[in-house]
């Protein structure tokens, strides 16, 4: 086995966030037409170069006049000019409006020679040939002089300005169809890990192969702070195959990350390319995540033979990936870029309960954010699932930063929340509890929603403890939870079997049968359903409900999910699993029926009225047609 | 002159917004790469179809085991296993772990058959051969099962989900390369008006030429909103050419914006399109700006030969066109492409004077921001150039919703800003005053500024009255305000002159030659400067100021900005004009000197430390650099 590196002298946070900063990230300027320019930063000051209108213009539809003719006129006593033309917009004048004369003009047009002022043409009659003016004007009524708008050499958008449609509009009224913006740093990412296929390729679980989700997840991060992102092959852990790799990236980014891996093997690899080919400037922080933070310089063939891109070396786990760039990278990759820091990436809620904390380093805690309907602030509340957990990504909303001095965030307390992303959207409704296919079809009829499937006894602790507004639980439970329950349904349960087990009738062939069966995890309330039918079949046989667990062949090997027995099943891992009609119906598998089991939509007793929570009542109120794809499905 | 449409019966707003709700906007759903996702939404659920992890995966690097082999092991105490092996990340495991044995386990592994458990490394020993494990585990520690994070058939993602990274990540883990999203609205911008040339293309003003301002607005707007815009050529008023690029517009977009001109004519040949090829529903709305407003329905050649495009006509001017777009007609294009308005669309802020109303209809009245160092909400202050003015764009920030029923709006009042885009940066400072290059460098070095070059005289009365934090005056001003003085400069002025005029040695030249010349408008301190030397020059020769104006040809011929005059020389407009030394250097033109003037920089006296107006001052107080390159300057 490797030596493996260790991280003892961890620097604190504040000099990752200076050594990142220290990294030049930030190409030069650039240039892009005028219809790519929006979300960019100008480059540099742009003066106006003509003026704008160019040309005295009318700004009403009516006539061209000599203010001094009109003096005098009104209702009662109008005074009348000759028609001597008109001029239309887009059009060069080809009358000059004399004493005693006005030519017609369009909105936008031209006032012609010797005209000062237009009379609108709802003060005036055409009396054929001549015109009757009803009102008089003053010189420059209804003009807009060449220059008023924008003066050729005036200050039109200063350097830094973010360019809005507002922006693109003042720039296409100068003309400017070439837009001097500030570069998008590149930003390479390169991904370690043996084991990682892309998205949409083939995968074999046999030899622990997993998905690669770094390398999207962060490229999406890097083109939201306004980067480019480069995604280059992965890397195994062998080091000329990664030398080669990170210099290719060196040679074409400004900044290169590395990130998949979490095994010490790669880690220690990139850690030699850097020091070997760079400048390894900070190894480890005191940071929780992301304690294995890498922060340097690679060599690259720039122009001049001497240029350096920047690196930072992003921990493996997903979460902790995620974490680590938007805290210490993406705010140098928008700096880079010129854009600030967007509103929305930060907001501020209310502690939900007490949590303790004592590890002696900055800890970025992961945290779920929840809308709140008699609250201005949201609620925040801590995740934890373990680092390595992806769907920590979609459980959390962002992270609390948690100061090494903290002894505990107290509930009610209010927190910065530093969201994954800005365009992050809060959930409007938290739930907890069983999973089912009926109600993963009614959360698709609720605005925003989020939905944890703990199961039924741990969704009712959590209902309990204030922070879901919704807990769905099935089978029997014991917990006393001071709720309303705003409707419930009926599924049928029982055995999911394949052709191995087509003789099975029912749980007492289960028990006595030789079968390779797949149960439930003890969270699920359908678990303790069957588990509740075996102590009744043990009764009946005067046994005990452990001796027929006991006999049942894979009794303990239990999995998380609803569908999970029945897809081992389908795999041909198994012969029989725990599960519904519903579910063996929808893969394709025989189903041995054991009941039918009671599934109640529990809300805290004070969120009844949360409208998030009113939709998904009315949903379940109203499911007549998901009912109806649910084989052993009924709306109780 | 064509008979002009009248709008006699306007629409209540809510009708406008109900008419296009019912516009049918939303394309089908569509499939885009993963790479492409970011932003989108989610046109359906997506279920997991695969176990996360697939396989029982190692979470620690160290040495699979049975869990009952360690059973009792501790410091004191270790158990030793034979070593049968190795697994790394990427491999299938080609060994069991039988009692008694162990295999080596990097982090990402499987965990080979036989263990259960992983001992991490930092709690075992190698011997060589056998391994020294001086920890017990219980069975899955340091395994993550397949499908505990994420089970095979449970819910991953629910419809309307917006794409940010972390739900890139989830899919990446999923294996998902093609993501089922929501269709993005192809939106068609029609620009009507023969006036109008495209940005970057050549500008004849003696024809009445002007930039298209709105098409590209509007498409940056659309692209903000979630649509694909697409621009059409330009219309002018004639039906037929209108007629086949609407109809061309309708066949290929969901909606058709038609927006440009102000013309009556324009107008009204697209209400006759409308009519004859279409349905209009609604004509004219109480709204301003914006009442000539439609909305309609355009035929079009859809696949079954009956489908309709959705059409609004937009107002000509700019501000009222991105008004009408913002309030109208974005919140539509967000719905069909499933995207919630932006959280940083809408501030609240204090509304900073007075402002009475009585239109009788809905305002949308536009509103500049600023940010203040001593109060939570920002400053928020109407801002009415006329809605032809391009310039207020980038003057005013968004809109405040003035009701009919409103008598006035008071200073203090909390109101709700909609930005014109989510992306404005409120600016963290407000200057007026005079204009001036060393100023327009100065605050390139702010963050953040704007600066409203309202002439010396105009910049102290809006100081005075509250709104600003400084204000930049030069030449003889008599207004009172309480400000302090931040600092200082000298501009070198005088006549700007061609060679037409190169024999005029001073001011008595200009009046006794026959010169014409071009002069500052009224508000310039520059002006004041001007018409004080030629008072002085009157009172040597006994004569009035107003007998020596008169004998100057072009002395009532006034342009606004600094360079306006001295370019009216350049373009042989004009043989003098007032202006700098610096202006006349930068242009290649002649200069004789009539003095210097002193350009004063004023603070509000109670924001001399909001850190935008220091910035500024800091940049004066170091501005050497700025000051060589304008000759005739000096920091005073």
């Amino acid at each position: 086995m490797t030596e493996r590196k260790e991280f003892r002298d961890l620097a604190p946070p504040e000099e990752a966030h200076e050594a990142i900063a220290a990294l030049s990230l930030a190409p030069p300027p650039e240039s892009v037409p005028l219809d790519e320019a929006r979300g960019r930063v100008l480059a540099e000051r742009v003066d106006a170069t003509i003026d704008v209108p160019g040309f005295d213009r009318a700004s009403m539809d009516g006539y061209a006049v000599r203010a001094r003719d009109t003096f005098g006129a009104d209702e009662s006593d109008p005074v009348v000019l000759d028609l001597v033309g008109a001029v239309h917009a887009g059009e060069t004048p080809d009358v000059e409006v004399e004493s005693g004369a006005c030519a017609e003009i369009s909105t936008g047009a031209v006032v012609p020679p010797g005209a000062d002022a237009v009379v609108m043409v709802e003060r005036t009659d055409d009396l054929g040939g001549e015109i009757e003016i009803r009102k008089a004007v003053a010189p420059g009524d209804s003009v807009m002089f060449a220059g008023a708008d924008i003066a050729a050499g005036s200050r039109a958008l200063g350097p830094g300005t973010r360019l809005t449609p507002r922006e693109i509009g003042l720039l296409s009224a100068l003309g400017v169809d070439e837009v001097p913006v500030r570069g998008s740093p590149t930003v390479g990412i390169v991904s370690t890990g043996d084991e990682l296929v892309r998205p949409g390729e083939e995968l074999d679980p046999s030899r622990g192969e997993i998905y690669d989700v770094n390398s999207q997840t962060i490229a999406a991060g890097v083109a939201e702070a306004g980067g480019d992102p480069v995604l280059y092959p992965h890397a195994g852990d062998d080091y000329e195959e990664m030398e080669r790799l990170l210099k290719r990236a060196a040679d074409e980014c400004d900044l290169v990350l590395s990130s998949g891996s979490t095994s010490a093997s790669a880690v220690d690899v990139i850690y030699r390319v850097i020091e070997e080919r760079g400048d390894l400037l900070l190894h480890g922080v005191a940071v929780k995540p992301g304690k294995p933070m890498l922060v340097g310089r690679l060599d690259s063939s720039g122009a001049d033979g001497t240029q350096q891109s920047a690196y930072v070396g992003l921990p493996g786990y997903p979460v902790s990936a995620l974490t680590i760039f938007r805290t210490f990278v993406a705010p140098a990759v928008r700096r880079a870029a010129g854009l600030p820091e967007p509103r929305t990436a930060t907001i501020t809620g209310e502690f939900a309960v007490r949590e303790r904390y004592s590890e002696g380093r900055l800890r970025l805690m992961p945290v779920g954010v929840l809308e709140r309907a008699d609250a201005d602030r949201p609620l925040v509340y801590p995740v934890d699932k373990g680092s390595g957990a992806t769907t920590s990504l979609v459980e959390a909303d962002g992270v609390v930063e948690v100061h090494p001095d903290t002894e505990y965030l107290a509930a009610g307390e209010a927190v910065d929340v530093r969201l994954f992303s800005p365009d992050v959207r809060v959930p409007r409704l938290l739930g907890v509890g069983e999973d089912d296919p009926l109600l993963s079809r009614l959360l698709d009829r609720v605005d925003a929603p989020r939905y944890l499937p703990v199961g039924s006894r741990e969704g009712l602790r959590r209902l309990r403890d204030g922070v879901p507004d919704v807990a769905v639980a099935s089978g029997p439970t014991d917990r006393d939870v001071d709720s309303a329950e705003l409707g419930a349904w009926t599924r049928e349960w029982g055995l999911v079997v394949s052709g191995e087990a087509d003789d099975v009738d029912g749980l007492a062939d289960l028990v006595d049968g030789d079968y390779r069966f797949v149960n439930r995890d003890r969270t699920a309330g359908l678990r303790a359903t069957f588990d509740a039918a075996l102590e009744e079949l043990a009764a009946e046989g005067e046994r005990s409900r452990a001796e027929l667990a006991d006999r049942i062949d894979g009794y303990e090997l239990t999995v998380k999910a609803h569908e999970s027995p029945a897809r081992a099943v389908l795999a041909g891992k198994a012969d029989a699993g725990l599960g519904l009609r519903a579910t063996a119906e929808s893969l394709g598998l025989d189903f041995v029926s054991l009941g039918y089991e009671r599934v109640v939509l529990h809300a805290a007793a004070d969120r009844v009225d949360k409208p998030a929570v009113s939709e998904l009542a009315d949903a379940l109120a109203d499911s007549t047609h998901e009912c109806e794809a649910l084989p052993g499905y009924d709306v109780a």
